[in-house]
């Protein structure tokens, strides 16, 4: 696409947009079954979106409306078009990574994780060393964490590094412990536990939350190059799913120059809105404040991850009791009650916002009062964020209405995670478990999204769970704790304008009403409508961002998500 | 400014310019005594520029042609214009640093630097720690280095640390000492030497090139909001001397992020052209090959600087044969060949520029070797640089020449160094010093520039001492070794066109010509007739960069370099 010369005779009239991004040139949509939705859950239909020069939402036609003279017209054949989702939770280059990478989260018992990864190795023999994820003995129906003895069964020349599906543990080989130098002699770091073999000190090869950290460090880095092939690879899977916007949570200074690589080179296609992993890194990256958006808001720095605590399926959440199947274990604290709130005044003085990690009740707990004591300091609109609040204790809940604390939540967490809770929790500590509707009716903001690579980054299989808190197998029937079942509405804004909102981005993107830019996704079903089987079953047919069409199945997009080539 | 309406009724015409980069009316600079020069040292002459859109020249005017009707205009009143200087070596951060902190580069006696420290002190009674630039023992005809002792006197509750002019040196107080831990049991680092008191181990208060860094990392490490100073100072400064573009020799992490925010948050005023400080810089800052031409071509990482010895003021410059003045001492390689060799591979395997510090003869030789067998691997046009070329054997000057080594070279240092350097190598090896013209005759492209902060970012002393070898005393008469003098239009060029060369740059700017960012200085005499005296009294009247007036004497500028305000 290109400014027509026709375009330009209308000069004064589009002089601003113009000067400010003439990246498209004006296009109608047409022809579609569309719907907008803000914040509170109230839609708008239409059916045709006029898009201004720049990108952004001119108008919403209806079918009686005069259609305006275009440079650029699509048919939209009667396709549903609903706002772009946004995923408020996910790692962009972790889904890039785990797409590049050795994937076992598909394997259902130890014997086939083994020979998935003798198949890998053996495709891939100049590899230094093997690295991968998505292992659950959980799933494997293990009864325990595989060893050492057991990777080297399938690969025992390289190194091999397997990150546990939560991205909480790390199984390690034999070459693995050896090239990390962790021995029997190796003590547990802080936050993290190594596990030893029965009766001795020998690490047994799986290593928990911070002790994951002494065998990581021992795996070569990434290149620029390969970082900028798993954001391309990255932005093509979650373009591709109807994801327009993420925020990313836990940003590198490596991630973050792959992102303005991508910006500078122009193979951005989707909004990333960051959350710096700590303060160190959002000060190295951001400086003395959040970055402008850039590239027609496509990138921004808007404030900080924290960690609080760790994940429920390796124990490694803080919880006020202990664990119903660990009696011994109540998980633990990541930083002490003055750390945390050392790191979000930093964050908060220079105006950052800021996310905060709490998966167990006693972290949520925590985290909100940290906010409730910071909150009286740094005044103004921080929307606070707390990130997953899977466990809340119920008398916690109505604290995240009384300052506005975003509950950012994935609820497809809910559905994987169901049994092995049930577990981890017993009976009697689940009323505040996932609890969407609750936090919701309390007066927290929700922002959902996938959690991805921990979860497949597909917002209608979020969206089917949210609506019905069943499987993909339809269990359990009626809904597991369906009081907590939230409507369509709002679940699809929690995908949308609630995730804009919780990253500050309203003004810019996340409904499509004029003056905001055209993220939008022609999809083959109406999300209002279909059942929760159906909605899973969504085929995504275009997405567009900022008025240009970056996927379109089964045809080459106008402006395509490709890595740069050198 | 704005986009005239009128402007825009010129659509077809524009078009093209218009989606590139609408900052700027189009503009005529007018009633000029203007002058561009390539590089071969051709002058063209014109009365008049027609600046697009885009703020690139449209057209150079004759006094006969027809002046375009334009929406804004400039008269220069007879001003005398030349392109905009490039300054081909400097630290941008360490200007505007050394700007901000203490400066006692004008002192001319130990007392007297004393009395100044502790005026700064006085002054400054918050900061932590004191620090500072600019001491020569030298000038203070102390024959020796200053002691801890002797800086206890001006400041001793407070840590002190001071850098010698040539940077390669550091003299601290016993607070500092003491908050570096560095003690009679600190042994001597590779590539650096801590002074000690005679007849024994203990510190003396001076750590030289290396040794410096034993002490440096001891000091608060500035924030994101003393680099974004320190930026818009080092900016301010160098427009109102008349340079328009940077070879930014060093560049961090944080100096680059600096310079992005610059960007994004459209403050960035001057050209910047960056070599990382290391590959590893290199690599994290631009990733897997040089950055593209960023915010109108005002910043880009084309290269990396690597060190290969230090300076002849602390004898850290690597000689051939030992220092006339230390008979024991021929200064040291800070890299190993194989080292230098394996680094710039890694840079070059990626296309980066490679700019290699080498100021002993010894050094440079190896450099040269460097060159030549890296040249053999990595064809193309790579443009190897090297930084300082100060002393170089006679024999070794043809094979710059051999593979069009560009030699970054600082006119302003001869004339600061000559007493020095003649001290340093005696009277025999000094052919090769400073050799501008023979250089130059080998077929050396030239880039002049000024080691900022190291000496004064002056362009006009440059000037002055390249055409003449002379100081600002007129001294020594006819010129210090003159037959290495180049003519007026080769030191202007190596200040201009030159510079744009040495960088990647010359295709953007550089020279003022159709199709060129609209970067020119209007100044209130001609270089190519004043007398070298006059030439060092140069008023700099405006600066424009890309068709923008960033610096107008006794007037506000149209696009200040001002800080953020925050």
């Amino acid at each position: 696409m290109s400014i027509s010369l026709r375009t330009l005779a209308l000069a004064p009239l589009l002089a601003a947009s113009l000067v400010a991004a003439p990246a498209a040139a004006d296009t109608l949509v047409d022809n579609v079954q569309g719907m907008s939705i803000d914040r509170d859950g109230r839609i708008t239909r239409f059916t045709g979106i006029w898009i201004d020069d720049d990108g952004r939402v001119k108008q919403l036609l209806q079918r009686k409306d005069k259609k305006p003279r275009t440079d650029f017209g699509v048919d939209g054949k009667g396709a549903v078009v609903i706002p772009g989702l946004i995923d408020s939770h996910l790692h962009v280059m972790g889904i890039g990574f785990a797409a590049l990478t050795l994937d076992l989260s598909d394997t259902t018992s130890l014997a086939e994780a083994q020979a998935k990864i003798r198949a890998y190795a053996a495709q891939y023999p100049d590899r230094k060393w093997i690295v991968g994820r998505g292992w659950n003995q959980e799933t494997w129906n293990l009864g325990r964490f595989p060893t050492a003895a057991e990777l080297d069964a399938a690969e025992s020349g390289r190194p091999v590094l397997l990150t546990r599906v939560d991205g909480h543990a790390v199984w390690a080989n034999g070459a693995a412990l050896r090239a990390a130098g962790v021995t029997a002699q190796t003590a547990d770091p802080a936050g993290g536990r190594i596990e030893r073999l029965a009766g001795s000190r020998a690490p047994a090869g799986v290593l928990v939350d911070n002790a994951a950290e002494l065998v990581q460090r021992a795996v070569p880095a990434p290149r620029p190059d390969d970082y900028d092939l798993a954001l391309a690879k990255a932005q093509e899977m979650l373009l591709a799913r109807g994801i327009t916007a993420a925020a990313d949570m836990g940003t590198s200074i490596q991630d973050w120059q792959s992102f303005r690589r991508a910006g500078d080179g122009k193979w951005l296609r989707m909004r990333i809105m960051s959350y710096a992993g700590g303060v160190e890194a959002m000060e190295l990256i951001a400086g003395p404040g959040p970055t402008p958006w850039l590239y027609d808001d496509k990138l921004a720095m808007v404030g900080v991850k924290l960690f609080l605590d760790g994940a429920l399926g390796s124990r490694g959440a803080w919880l006020k009791a202990p664990y119903a199947d660990d009696p011994r274990n109540t998980g633990l604290p990541l930083t002490t009650t003055t750390q945390l709130r050392n790191l979000m005044s930093r964050a908060a003085l220079d105006k950052f916002q800021v996310a905060i990690h709490a998966i167990g009740d006693a972290a949520n707990a925590d985290a909100l009062f940290a906010i409730e004591e910071l909150a009286a300091t740094y005044k103004g609109d921080r929307r606070w964020r707390i990130e997953h609040a899977q466990i809340v204790a119920p008398g916690d809940i109505p604290r995240f209405g009384a300052n506005g604390v975003i509950a950012s939540m994935q609820p497809v967490h809910q559905i994987s995670d169901r049994v092995m809770a049930e577990a981890r929790l017993g009976p009697g500590r689940l009323t505040g478990a996932y609890a969407w509707r609750s936090l919701s009716a309390a007066g927290a903001p929700l922002a959902f999204g996938s959690d991805a690579p921990v979860e497949a980054p597909d917002p209608f299989a979020g969206l089917a769970a949210a609506i019905s808190r069943t499987g993909p197998d339809g269990q359990p029937f009626g809904g597991w704790m369906p009081g907590e079942i939230v409507p369509r509405e709002t679940a699809l804004a929690a995908y949308t304008a609630g995730g804009a909102y919780a990253s500050f981005g309203e003004t810019r993107f996340g409904q499509l009403k004029p003056g905001l830019r055209a993220d939008f996704v022609m999809v083959d079903r109406d999300p209002m409508l279909a059942t929760p089987a159906d909605l899973r079953q969504t085929r995504v047919l275009q997405t567009w961002v900022g008025g240009e069409r970056v996927f379109n199945a089964g045809a080459p997009a106008d402006s395509p998500p490709a890595a740069p080539s050198r």
